[in-house]
């Protein structure tokens, strides 16, 4: 989705492609297959490059170093990456930074024995309440290696998962949450930045379902507690390129951080259609330190539908039913083969009245999902 | 600027391009470089294609109808794209379709020699008056192949134009115009069509420089009537995909057909930032068949100005310098080395006070056209 905005403002994107058929490859001209993890891929793909930017957070930071040591730009840099990298370190930043978040611990069972880490987690739970919140502290994502552990028992699987892989557990308490909020920036090299409205993002099964774009009822010192925990995430990490600040809303009002990643979100594809400047054109804007454009909505509401593989598998051919139904409804296919559960596209509806909104993107995806034209 | 649509419904284009660095090629993964005038080169390309659609309509009709006959779907279709080969052609179809249009005659000197063809003009000129306008039927664009002739002796030039490619020439009534007009609509194999508000271009020696969506003070029975003639064109052609009619206004408010296109066209381009669907996304909607977007606008006001070579030949440098004059101006770069006068870009703004939005508009495009600051 970077390629758009690429086009336009004609900047040439050489990419790194895990696979000959991932979604950029299909889109980018000038691409190599390559492991993200090779260094020898990395000086080749970026050799002759201005800037490196990222579609995710997993580049060994060693790596990123060692591309910044042979003068090549890396935004986010290392400094800012690691805390998107390791879930523990990130709570320890947020820490550092007195901003808001759940109680945490995070133990360390290659380095201090199981023994030790579970003991640690009990007291844990003792302390600040059962059930809480067990995370790896890296790899996990939509919802995998995250476990909700009401007793000591439930432990063994999260202590199993990272057994093999030597990574630590992060242990949150559980909020008790109205909603979940994301507030995004921009923010350039120089510092400037500009800030999205906030959104409501909607979860099942800990994946991203759908986003209202802003976030409906939304108390202005909220909204404004919001933004300033994502400003000050920015400069706290001089996190360069898109910033997606993840926030519990609590039952009083009160904003906590729950995640945090430094590129464009699933949180903000809803700007694509409904924002003056997308967030993709305004990560390629930062990380290329060019000035930054508005991000205000081009209409009063803006719904983004994830679409999930359901048993719509030719979404191709479906597409025609989809348009047909709504056909202002804005439809981003992603190129990828169809499986369950997995982020295949989205579509996002605009306009001025939010249930007719709402009921248009639901619509659409559901029709590209599962065929169904659940109105 | 067909991929970026293209890439978010999930549309896998293939590209016959006529270089290796020309625009299109910079964009799209799956092309081939050849001649359009090859018809092994177009069977290689369209082999296990749906449909085939064109960014410009010189692919020999003979060639379309023998890749018909291969069973691939050409949209528009060789019956159309005659009409915008030929202008001759084209203003014999318009006053068979009883459409408005100025007086012309279409003489052809291969066939009836050069001393008739003179002697038939100048009755011509003699009957509607002079100083009336003459253009070669076929190949001339951005203002090329158009003479205005005054007297017999101003014939020379045209006649020496076409001697040696035998094509024939178009004499038209010079036109008392207030203004140029532009209607667009976008039309399916079905025959269903939506209709793009009727913009305003102006135009510097021939080449189009400016557009505004929509044409400002423009008369509903007037706004109808192009629309109409549009609508007819599109219908009675039966043109697939978008279409643009380019009309004079006169000064008592009539419409006349100067020219069209059948293809996404530079009086459309404000559509990409303006419109709720671009001309470009329709036209890969209507080429597939697929259900057609809103034309509606997204602002009360779009300005579109082209930005034409000038003194700036680093473009990209250039960009940085625009964006932090206008950085809510939608800047477009097509890839294009720079040369005087040439499209090498254009820029759009939107919102809902015109003065305001024609001032955005040319203070980017002077940017990045001679660098001036001109506000």
């Amino acid at each position: 989705m970077m390629q758009q905005p690429a086009i336009a403002l004609g900047i040439r994107l050489r990419l790194l492609a895990e696979g000959p058929d991932v979604s950029a490859a299909q889109v980018v001209v000038d691409h190599e297959v390559g492991d993200y993890t090779d260094l020898d891929a990395l000086h080749r793909i970026t050799a002759g490059v201005g800037v490196v930017t990222f579609d995710h957070e997993h580049v060994p930071p060693t790596h990123l170093r060692a591309l910044q040591e042979s003068g090549i730009a890396c935004r986010p840099g290392p400094q800012a990456l690691i805390y998107a990298q390791d879930k523990g370190d990130m709570r320890e930043k947020l820490a550092e930074l007195s901003l808001p978040a759940p109680a945490f611990t995070v133990v360390d069972p290659a380095q201090h024995g199981e023994e030790s880490a579970r003991e640690a987690l009990v007291a844990f739970g003792d302390q600040i309440g059962w059930p809480f919140i067990v995370k790896t502290t890296r790899g996990g994502y939509d919802g995998k290696g995250v476990w909700k552990v009401t007793s000591a028992d439930d432990l063994d699987e999260p202590f199993a998962a990272v057994t093999a892989s030597g990574a630590r557990l992060l242990a949150e308490a559980l909020v008790d949450f109205r909603r979940e909020l994301s507030a995004q920036v921009a923010r350039r090299p120089s510092g400037e930045m500009v800030v999205y409205p906030v959104v409501e993002s909607r979860q099942r099964d800990g994946i991203c379902v759908e986003v209202t774009a802003p976030a409906p009822d939304l108390d202005p010192a909220t909204a404004a507690e919001a933004t300033a925990v994502a400003t000050s995430v920015a400069e706290g990490l001089d996190v360069v390129g898109m910033l997606a600040v993840e926030l519990f809303e609590t039952q009083d009002g009160r904003v906590l951080v729950n995640e945090f990643a430094m590129r464009p979100h699933n949180t903000g594809h809803w700007s694509i259609d409904g924002a003056e400047t997308s967030q993709f054109e305004n990560h390629l804007r930062a990380v290329l330190d060019l000035p930054l454009g508005s991000p205000a909505p081009r209409q009063p509401w803006a719904v983004m539908v994830n679409i999930l593989g359901g048993s719509v598998t030719d979404l191709v051919a479906q597409r025609a039913v989809a348009l047909a139904a709504e056909p202002d409804v804005h439809i981003h296919l992603y190129g990828k083969e169809v499986k369950p559960g997995r982020k295949v596209g989205h579509v996002t509806a605009t306009g001025d009245d939010l249930d007719d909104v709402l009921r248009r993107a639901r619509r659409s995806a559901a029709i590209l999902t599962d065929g169904e034209e659940t109105a």
